[in-house]
């Protein structure tokens, strides 16, 4: 069965963006630490469009990440381009004329828009909520799983409402102090996990989890 | 050199205690939880003097807590007994005629009392501070490392003062979504952790880091 699955990179201390959030600055102040272990990494560096890199225990875990996913699901906040409506010349994502996705994206959003197509990737703007993205994902994917891509408000939604199937949380050895906590703004949600397998590797731990309903 | 390491469990969502802690109840409401993953083991048993149980993964980490330790180092809360001085009829302790400690073990208090010998551990009750009980602690030990044995407030303090030289972290995959962080109240001490290693075993991760001076 098509499965959502949801992965992100946590600070230990329960981070996934720095404080002070903006345009310019979508990680916040320090998150981009967040993210070390992987940009030296062949299996990174190839997805983004770069040659060259490392192999090393995380090299499984990013291969797995786009493994068996036949569309993706996104926040607004992740897909970028300010508070919008869309305007005459509208945003058009960060990742240029090739984004890494090469699967159908669904962008939550409260402004409708026109799909956007750039290269073998079309982003859906969907404005009828969660559940809605989730099912038009779903469809798309014919079959494979659907991979939830952030950022942490959109994580929370699916979690609070108990749609997500697994996820997988790479911690990092650092300690932000502020910024955005995964796991907040659940109203109370019982969730229950099941540790499915831990893989450690240079500079990071990739634990990976079994939502339980 | 004698290091001072600090090993505690932690729900996925940051969390070492539940809400509600009381003298009743210690660990805070769904706090019991946490250590779920220790209590069937042969190890956790023999230590608190029961026969029986499993053997995993986890066995060489409960092993290795205790493996060159010639002392300990508890908050004032971890040893229990209310907020009172100590009084004629003074507490001592949770654990009985025989603690599972076998070495001294310094307690952070507020209230001067004199040891307390159980078997063979000998509780010293520091009412000069973290540093000093550190410095007891480690004249103490012979050498040997020191074991900080909690709870969150003490573990809080030695993070904060730069004092700590091993963390590790058991993490179980529970989220509490209220209670007593591990990281908090830092006061935004700059900490900075390199990672040693990680272990995969049945309902829990046991991380081990490194704090970098």
């Amino acid at each position: 069965m098509s499965k959502l699955r949801f992965n992100i990179t946590m600070s230990l201390d329960g981070f996934v963006a720095g404080p002070n959030q903006s345009e310019q600055d979508p990680l916040g102040v320090g998150g981009e630490e967040l993210h070390r272990w992987a940009f030296p990494l062949a299996a990174f560096r190839e997805a983004h469009g770069d040659e060259g890199g490392e192999v090393n225990e995380s090299t499984p875990v990013i291969e797995g990440m786009i493994e068996n996913v036949g569309a993706a699901i996104m926040g607004r906040n992740m897909f970028g381009g300010g508070p919008g409506p869309w305007g005459e010349n509208p945003w058009n994502g960060w990742w240029g004329d090739d984004p890494p996705f090469h699967n159908p994206v669904f962008v939550l959003t409260h402004h409708a828009r026109e799909p956007l197509t750039l290269n073998d990737t079309t982003f859906h703007f969907v404005t009828e909520g969660i559940e809605s993205a989730l099912e038009q994902a779903k469809e798309a994917a014919g079959g494979k799983d659907v991979s939830l891509g952030g950022g942490a408000s959109a994580g929370q939604q699916y979690l609070a409402a108990g749609l997500l199937d697994e996820l997988e949380i790479s911690v990092v050895p650092l300690l932000l102090g502020a910024g955005v906590r995964l796991f907040d703004n659940l109203g109370g949600a019982t969730v229950e996990l099941e540790q499915i397998r831990a893989i450690e590797a240079p500079g990071v731990t990739h634990l990976k989890y079994r939502l339980l309903r």
